[in-house]
């Protein structure tokens, strides 16, 4: 028998369950992928996150006693506390749902539930981009955009467990309406469904761009992907809008370092992977709206741990439980 | 000879230095005020912080040795680490000038630093509005806006001291100049000066209100103070400028709850003092702007210490070197 301990970590998504179980120094020594189906409800779910913790488990050729400790890394709202999923966007139907003790039931292994943003920053920080950081801002910028605190070397949760949710500070009063109902809200003006958005409407007006043949003709083809493709190949209305973007994500970005005086901003998600068209613009947006001496003291550098960040930072979450 | 410890607080501002002699239990026992006389250069301002060090000890009587440590809040930027007031825009000519080493060498007592606004937020957490709160955000709206905050019970500083710029936010793209360079900044939307700005640009667009009797007709004479008391008063054209600035208040206050999670507000600085006419939009704002469940999470308060918050929070920083 092994006396090494192991970490199990569960990136649970509205539409894949990530998962990774991890040596005591943040290896992984086995990986499980597998769709969510959230629409079968949270008891199929919770079935699918235990055949998938025995997946990692056979595939490293050890049993739940290695396990000291499993983090489930999901979208809020959470009640922390309690574990619970409180009324998931999505995760539809999975409202109340008390996700953390069934998980521990049902392997008979201490589990803690936490916000996915939350446990993909401290994943960075603990095994990715952020190591050794003191105070650091992790940004993922995707679908919507979120983030995660790190505040004198810990994840800072605020009062309820929801801190860092930067996505929905508002950059534009009046500005376009955002999935949370408040108006110009950051996720709103640069998430990818935005980019995609000031694209079609910009076909729609009757621009010029190459867009229109990407997408075949088909505006529901528009994706920030396929703007980010565009712009790189040199398209102007594709940069006009990616440069709007991320000069909104920017200056988002830019409050956050005059508010938390951070060392370092560390970018994830599907967006990140735009590279310098993301981190160019933020970091001249933060030359341009943060203090003087906060830019200054300020690195702004892409994730490390792409798609493992939301696996490896539950476990991460896990082993800053009690032994 | 009395073996109780003892505290001096300074309050060093552009116009006036504000000095405490504090108990242990953050109870003042003597106070000076006196004008902080700027242009005549930090030699001379320092023999000012001195001669009221001897003041608050004779009113007190009391000695040098009764005194455990002294905090200095001052403007800054400031050098936290060596104890250096770096280029301060409210104290022109002291910049680099040394000043926490030279009353340090002069009193022959450990003396320390920090930023007036991190001072106050810690002399309210300690001994005002804040008492017990674990994630406090202080905000001191005036002639500028600043903020500091109280995290896990402690005054976060950020990786250089400066944390809690939350003045120089930007909630308005493009919007008015700020004085620090930034356009659309909190401050330059809502401290007093963006206040009166605001007032004398309807009644130079010819508005009919009550403020322009109230000035004796000259536009110097509108101020924040005389906005507030015409709006008090019913005058619509001052409760619009009053309420547009508390708005963009309150959005940026809100921009904080959604990015910390705090469990309070604390409002300190001469626009508390409009009350519930500030208190309210704030509130609003929140509820508006804030995630549901983080708006319900937190309270908005007014600050308890007044003119005294300074040099109490100043006595409160010297209160957390070691003994």
């Amino acid at each position: 028998m092994r006396a090494e301990r192991f970490f199990l970590g569960v990136d649970l998504g509205g539409t894949k369950i990530r998962t990774a179980l991890v040596d005591g120094t943040g290896r992984i020594v086995a990986r499980d992928y597998r769709e969510t189906r959230a629409e079968e409800g949270p008891d199929a779910g919770l079935e699918r996150i235990l055949a998938a913790a025995d997946a990692v488990l056979v595939q490293a050729g050890l049993s739940r006693s290695h396990i000291a400790a499993v983090g489930i890394g999901s979208p809020g709202p959470l009640d922390i506390e309690r574990g619970v999923i409180v009324s998931p966007p999505n995760l539809p139907g999975w409202g109340a749902f008390p996700l953390r003790q069934r998980v521990q039931d049902a392997l008979g292994i201490t589990t803690v539930l936490e916000n996915d943003a939350n446990a993909a920053a401290l994943g960075e920080h603990r095994f990715g981009a952020g190591r050794g950081a003191k105070h650091m801002i992790y940004v993922v910028a995707g679908t919507g955009i979120g983030g995660g605190l790190i505040l004198n070397g810990e994840l800072y949760r605020g009062v309820s467990g929801m801190a860092g949710e930067i996505g929905h500070t508002t950059l534009l009063p009046g500005g376009p309406l955002c999935g949370c109902g408040n108006r110009g809200c950051l996720e709103a003006l640069a998430a990818g469904p935005a980019i995609a958005r000031a694209a079609r409407e910009r076909i729609a007006a009757g621009m010029s761009t190459t867009m229109t043949e990407l997408a075949l003709s088909d505006p529901r083809r528009i994706t920030a992907r396929l703007v980010a493709e565009a712009a790189a190949q040199g398209d102007e209305i594709a940069r006009q809008v990616l440069s709007e973007a991320m000069d909104y994500l920017g200056l988002g970005i830019a409050n956050l370092v005059n508010i938390l005086n951070p060392e370092l901003i560390v970018i994830g998600g599907g967006l990140a992977n735009i590279g310098e068209a993301l981190l160019g613009p933020v970091r001249r947006a933060i030359e341009q709206h943060a203090f003087f001496s906060l830019a200054q003291t300020v690195r702004v550098v892409k994730a490390e741990l792409g798609d493992d960040a939301g696996a490896l930072g539950a476990a991460a979450v896990a082993m800053t439980l009690p032994a």
